[in-house]
């Protein structure tokens, strides 16, 4: 049933050629490394500028040799301040083009503003995709419930851990022998998945509509393991989350927290909430759409401490909140034990 | 302070010449009947193809009277079957162009994708503006306070009286000598204000900062009266309503309710929620962004009731729900004390 057409999902050319740009280190290679990371079964090789010292560590090809390997697109896996495309990357990328290659980019800046990118993939027929830029034909939702089984990640706050506690997880299910699918809502999410909808690029009435499309009907014991944006407890994207949670209709959320953080990052004195707040709004919230929904657990993320620091501080988290707590950045039998909750 | 420039919002060359298209009946003239009826001192006159019989009870004027007696635009008063421009106005559209009006639009069609509204336009250097599509530059919302008093109008369901309740409130407000604006957020109510943002066109990331462009600061005793969108208990739309009411900061919310609707307009199997979880659950969630807001009681929409059977049930509801209840348009003491609780 994953194989169902979504034709309102944005769906990538695969495999990839990685494009460093002009990087002298990895500080700008987010996108690349979570690509390497997350899925190196679609990383064919990276290419580069030429004098470029930065790498990921993949083969390194031209765009002739990496579509000869495979490669169907070349992703911009380098970022740039302010997201813009930059110019030295032009040439190399009119190159790919010509190699047979289709153009993609999470950048802010559109592939087809560049006069040279957009005459080039007019004249060879190939494709510039901007994932930050959802399908057409999203539908309104319709609340009608579907068949398969469905969770969400969602979050105290933003950019504190929900795409790697779905990647995480749809691997951990995987692995455990189900069938699965990781749908991704953000631009490096799909980039990862190889499909997706940027749910926050998506007009306002259509979020819940996009999230049912993404994850459509299934077998009864398929999972989709959905990426969660934002929070219901962020003042500015609150609505995102809220639309992104009834179109999902999850059966399983999954909470995701980050250690020390007491104020919603960007923002002027608005605190997080509380673990038992979150729970039972979130679940509150989502019964709307699936009043069987539960809570799996707590993903805390605890980079920056020791294995050891984190472990005591999961153990004495699992006591206070009263529910499974991992860091799933850390595999353990704590994590065992949330995706068994999940699961379960 | 209701002055103030808001950049970011659709502000509309008035006052209107209203366009009836080529009705022979009132039936698609909602826009204009709305227009006619909250906006009078804003329609100048009225405006038809050949022959037509529908009439807003408007003085007729062709487009260079209206000019000249003072209307600077005309507006698309007539719906066709799927919001299309029909064909047939495109004549009578030009005419108004040539005779110095802009257009206003609230189809779904583009008024530019018309090929002889764009050259004429382009030519006279007048403007062509669909009022559902969101102007450029929107905000991301910071979440700061705002000077000034703001009231929001939330729903149980769409489309049972959120503006109309607005528009009552705003009116009844202005008579008690306060200073108040109305605040438009769809593509009626932005005609009727003469400026607005239609919030369920905006891009999700953008509502709550759409909802904060729209009601910025003012005086400390001005109130902005706001249109609510959708219901955060719709299964479609909750994502827009919870947008619009974080960046709104209400201070007050009026709950609107049609009596005798059990089940949300539209989709399968979804009840309304009672009055005290609306009220409950409102008021918890709008309570992220002003932690002082309250309900000051119901509007009910009561049509197709008796004068009498509407009294009698609005005594009930008072009884039952335990707040102010009125239907404000029915003029009555209890809409009065519906008024006075929300500015007490």
């Amino acid at each position: 049933m994953s194989d169902a057409p979504l034709t309102v999902v944005l769906d990538l050319p695969r495999p990839y050629l990685l494009f460093v740009g002009d990087a002298d280190d990895t500080t700008f290679l987010k996108t690349g490394l979570g690509l390497r990371d997350w899925a190196p079964d679609l990383c064919v090789a990276e290419h580069k500028c030429d004098g470029a010292r930065a790498t990921l560590g993949l083969p390194l090809m031209d765009p002739r040799q990496a579509y000869a390997a495979g490669a169907r697109s070349v992703v911009i896996a380098a970022a740039s301040i302010g997201g813009r495309i930059r110019p030295a990357w032009i040439p190399c990328l009119v190159e790919a083009l010509e190699a047979g290659l289709d153009i993609i980019s999470g950048a802010h800046d559109r592939l087809s503003a560049d006069p040279r990118l957009r005459s080039a993939a007019d004249a060879l027929g190939r494709r510039l995709i901007d994932v930050r830029t959802p399908p057409p034909g999203l539908p309104i939702a319709t609340g009608r419930r579907r068949s398969g089984k469905r969770l969400l990640t969602v979050g105290t706050d933003c950019a504190l851990g929900k795409k790697y506690t779905a990647l995480a997880l749809t691997g951990a299910f995987r692995a455990r022998g189900l069938a699965v699918d990781f749908r991704a809502t953000g631009q490096t999410g799909i980039m990862i998945a190889g499909s997706g909808i940027p749910i926050d690029s998506v007009v306002s009435d259509f979020v819940a509509g996009a999230a049912e499309a993404l994850s459509p009907d299934a077998a009864p014991n398929h999972w989709d393991v959905i990426e969660g944006q934002g929070s219901v407890f962020h003042p500015s994207y609150a609505g995102v989350s809220l639309g992104l949670m009834h179109g999902s209709q999850p059966d399983m959320l999954v909470l995701c927290h980050a250690h020390g953080r007491e104020l919603i990052v960007g923002l002027d004195g608005y605190p997080l909430p509380s673990i038992e707040e979150a729970v039972a709004l979130s679940l509150r919230l989502a019964r709307l759409t699936n009043p069987d929904v539960r809570c799996a657990g707590v993903s805390l993320n605890t980079a920056g401490l020791s294995d050891e620091d984190a472990t005591a501080l999961i153990a004495r988290r699992i006591d206070e909140w009263g529910l499974p707590v991992a860091d799933p950045m850390r595999p353990s039998p704590h994590f065992d034990r949330l995706v068994e909750a999940c699961i379960g």
